[in-house]
């Protein structure tokens, strides 16, 4: 598949009406090949330059390379979570590299399963990677990881960021640490405290932006393929959203907003509307 | 209903099944009198202290609580995060006070469905307010936002919490903003970058521990009953979580599990599995 031929079908995929549906089902038996890598930490840890540098490595090792940036969208505001995307721009006329940013539909499920089906298409397409890049923190990040067979967790000296990873669960995801903009300050604290968190989980130290450490990554994300029991869990994560996103697309949001607000004004009853839903 | 009527009727829904909902639609015609207040911050924020300040004093005014405390468990490990509940014991013996802990099923929408559900019941049992206390960050807590009138945040001076929980989208949900252990170096500086976050959102000042600042913030939760559009808002949130919740408790995790081992082998198709479940 050429890379217009993947963004068609990127597209049908967004859409998510029967076609998306009867097209992946097409290209599954196609799938299974592709290392689907996520990478994820809080803003400012260097994701999009980690991503960039990691690009160029792959490509130097002629593998052709999916990315999927994730922004999720705040389901208060309605505004994205802008992640600086610049640096990997520098890919965007290598026919090696497809690139495709992807928002939130506000929909329960919806982000995670989409994006999954994304990376069957790459998968399906040929790609050797998919790198899928989350902006922000929080379950949408969780979500994200779960359909990664290889979870790399971005950190930074300083930030504060270990203890309020820890919180966030995210650490919990972790296939491989990265500690970068390592040359500063308390990077062996990090380690330190990283590696006493969870000593089975490899660290790497990496300066994006100069390109340091990163064969060091690239070796520890070969090293560390997905099991046969991580795939499992990764599909039955995977089904569970599948089986949400479709019995969610079948109430609109204009049904619901209706309904809530004959409930919020004691005008009907929640218990017999979610009854109706469901028995259609 | 008496507290073993209520805490009996409690044990009905958590099980979620038929008789939960019978009891349910029972119930809501009762319903929509209390107040349901959201009680939101980091781990360590001291939220426990602050609920148990704020039980005391609705005592003091001869108001019937009831307390929802939700421990979000990690999907990762099962394990969950442990809050700091001991403060509230004192208030056990009280007729006039109810206290329930909740975990999560690890079903999408689970946890939301069966805390909004506790807090109808509350409501209909006569408890003039809900205060529903969550520990950790992230989905969890936005979830359980999204079920009170009143969401009262509360962060600390130089806890590095002002830009963390912006990031996770928790002052988006916000009535109210606590600034607890405000006697710590920072609470100013900590006051002057909420102000400028969100001017029309009140703050509370609070040294919860002695009951400082505990008056003034029953006052403001007080001045800020939810409006229409709020509550037509809550309730959208609401029925979807309650759709969800419904239609997921249809397929079991012996079910997912077995599937999910079918495909990770390539011995099934996905799109047929989730076909055959929505059909049925």
């Amino acid at each position: 598949m050429d890379l217009r031929a993947v963004a068609r079908a990127a597209t049908t995929i967004e859409n998510r009406g029967p076609e998306a549906r009867a097209l992946l089902q097409s290209l599954y038996p196609q799938t299974g090949r592709a290392v689907v890598v996520g990478l994820t930490g809080a803003p400012g840890a260097g994701k999009s330059t980690l991503a960039s540098a990691l690009i160029t490595e792959w490509r130097a090792r002629n593998k052709r390379v999916a990315v999927l940036a994730v922004d999720p969208t705040s389901p208060f505001t309605g505004g994205a979570i802008l992640g600086d995307r610049i640096r990997m721009m520098q890919h965007h006329a290598d026919p090696g590299v497809f690139i495709r940013s992807m928002a939130t539909r506000g929909r329960l499920g919806g982000l995670a399963a989409a994006t999954a089906d994304m990376t069957s298409l790459c998968d399906a397409a040929g790609f050797d990677v998919v790198l899928v890049e989350t902006v922000g923190v929080g379950q949408d990040e969780i979500d994200v990881a779960r359909l990664a067979g290889v979870t790399v967790v971005v950190l930074v000296p300083g930030m504060g960021d270990s203890i309020q990873a820890i919180k966030a669960g995210i650490l919990e995801i972790a296939s491989v640490y990265v500690i970068n903009k390592s040359d500063r300050d308390g990077a062996a604290q990090l380690e330190q405290e990283l590696h006493a968190e969870a000593p089975h989980i490899p660290i790497v130290r990496t300066v994006a932006h100069e390109g340091r450490g990163v064969p060091e990554l690239l070796a520890a994300i070969e090293a560390h393929p997905p099991s046969e029991s991580r795939r499992v869990q990764l599909w039955h994560w995977r089904l569970r959203d599948m089986l949400l996103d479709r019995l969610s697309s079948r109430i609109s949001e204009e049904q619901l907003r209706s309904a809530a607000e004959a409930v919020a004004l004691h005008r009907a009853d929640p218990y017999e509307i979610v009854d109706r839903w469901t028995e259609a």
